[in-house]
């Protein structure tokens, strides 16, 4: 028996944003399931910032890489049941065979079986996936260690990662300010707990307001964007302040090498470490992360939203879409309607594009 | 009874390069010690690329900041007696009076009782004194761990910090690649111990030198010197990078912003950790650092060079060549004839100017 699969290529390079053009919806025949084989349907798909820079990667006609949350629907491995909830690095499939389950490289067929009891199964993309570890561990081992009482400035602050870390400074007792980009997300921001939230768009001068909500400095700075706006919050960085280099959104798409102030003068003279990182370096510590934020997840001490869009071949809208800052919380794509979770139980609230 | 003493001023704020016409020497009077204060002579100053940068926290009319190191020639207090070599943050003065030997603010009146027989006190302002501690720490504590077999890039390696940072990481089993200014500094690189010594003035295309001498990437980069030197070092950077930023030589006499490649996406793919610092934050540590130093040159693992300055009057005159390279090793000025040390006994050398 085969199959009959779709996947979505990078039909063309990008360059600067990408368009939804740039993409191509192909089908695939998958081979008949060999002893050890796992057969499953992604039910959803995540869109994340760090598909825009590994895109540089990539050939035309590669797959789009990523992560799914997919259900097993046949199975020739004794692992795995059909009916089980799994994340894969699968790439952008609505249908695929995992012929080595237990490979770690990039990351085994990981079973989602460590939800919190009435919060969906996307979480598993979103805090209690990826994005929820890269703040965890961007946060407490970047920047370690964070102190009660220290300024915590965070950009993209309404996304999967800044929305995550902002809870958590907060819940170690930090005074967190958070920027994002329309004033629905800056509501969203104070929902959680930010002490200050800023609309970056509409504030006019970064500094004056950095002057004013961080009087006494700023001892962490979780960057996802980059840019100018890093220049800018650095110049307010205090002694043995710690940047966590998480993202720099804000030049994925550029087209050219982007300049700004050298630093070096000022890491030296405020003693700063500033350090980029990928999350996967954490891979042993993967399931104490789960635990320590599943326990606020279910304290209600870690609140959540989703944006989703719906249907498979949408995933380069939501791509582009995520690019564009159109989310609150973690951007995801339903790619099946029987799909479980990501339908705003729990304590999470959903916005439908 | 009085006493008369010499100090020099920064009569004119610095307009890029500090000019000798910069400066001011003027007399003042010390008045009569009290009880608990000791009196000293100065015999030896330092010169530091560290005082370029500082001064711009200076008024016009301020004492230029400085180490000393000097001989007490009188004391009410019943820790010094005349004759005890010292170090003290004097500034530039030929004497002065040390009203509270241990307020350790910035630091105490600290004798100078711990070099190795057989070589100079003067090591004290060097390789047994701020800049060893400086290479040191920088070294061993921001780019921890370091590893055997790991590339570490130095630069202004035949200077005070440089010089002591490269032969610390070969005696850690590392390949050292070390750039300097003069071919004559590159032999000195050569002789002791730098795997690879490179004139950058001469040497064409860093990338193409770092390519041939590099070709396994750079682990560890010890930063004196900013600028466009490190946007190319940066991009040759291995992950788990490392980098000291220990000073920005290149930047000091800038007049405007210098503006370089922003680094974000290096840092996070390459997961790049990099730190500035300045070196009395390790001051709980100092001595164990002396004492680690002080067995290296025993064993004649660590070799040092001065270049001495002739005259108290003249140390404007060795910042200023110091800021332009003119010095192989520590930049030091001779105050006092009757000074003891530096006089390139023990594996030192000396080059006068």
């Amino acid at each position: 028996m085969t199959t009959k699969s779709s996947k979505i290529v990078m039909a063309r390079r990008f360059d600067g944003m990408p368009q939804v053009s740039d993409f191509a919806l192909q089908e695939e025949t998958l081979a008949p399931l060999e002893d050890g084989d796992v057969l499953c349907e992604t039910v959803w798909l995540s869109v994340d910032p760090y598909m825009r820079s590994y895109s540089r990667n990539m050939k035309e006609g590669d797959v789009m890489m990523g992560q799914t949350l997919s259900k097993v629907v046949e199975s020739r491995h004794p692992n795995y049941v059909v009916g089980d909830l799994v994340l894969y690095y699968s790439g952008w499939r609505d249908q695929y065979v995992v012929k080595n389950p237990d490979d770690p490289r990039p990351w085994p067929l990981q079973k989602v079986n460590y939800i919190p009891e009435g919060h969906p199964s996307t979480l598993s993309l979103g805090v209690l996936g990826m994005p929820g570890a890269t703040a965890y561990f961007g946060l407490n081992e970047i920047c370690k260690p964070v102190k009660s009482g220290e300024t915590v400035v965070v950009n993209a602050a309404a996304g999967a990662v800044g929305a995550v870390v902002g809870q958590l400074a907060k819940s170690q007792g930090c005074r967190v300010v958070g920027f994002a980009g329309t004033d629905e997300k800056v509501e969203y921001l104070r929902e959680l707990g930010f002490d200050e939230a800023v609309n970056y768009k509409t504030m006019g001068s970064l500094e004056d307001v950095l002057c004013s909500l961080c009087p006494n400095g700023i001892d962490i700075y979780f960057d996802n964007v980059g840019g100018s706006f890093s220049d800018t919050v650095m110049s307010h960085m205090n002694q043995f302040g710690r940047v966590s280099v998480c993202g720099c959104i804000s030049q994925y798409n550029n087209t050219g090498q982007s300049i700004g102030p050298r630093l070096q003068g000022l890491l030296i003279s405020k003693q700063i470490r500033m350090e980029g990182f990928l999350v996967h370096r954490w891979k042993d510590q993967w399931m104490e992360c789960m635990e320590a934020l599943g326990a606020l997840v279910r304290e209600g001490k870690m609140k959540y939203r989703e944006t989703t869009v719906d249907g498979f071949e949408r995933a380069p809208e939501a791509l582009i879409g995520m690019l564009q800052g159109e989310n609150i919380g973690k951007m995801i794509v339903k790619c099946q309607s029987g799909g479980s979770g990501g339908d705003g139980d729990g304590d999470g609230e959903q916005c439908k594009q």
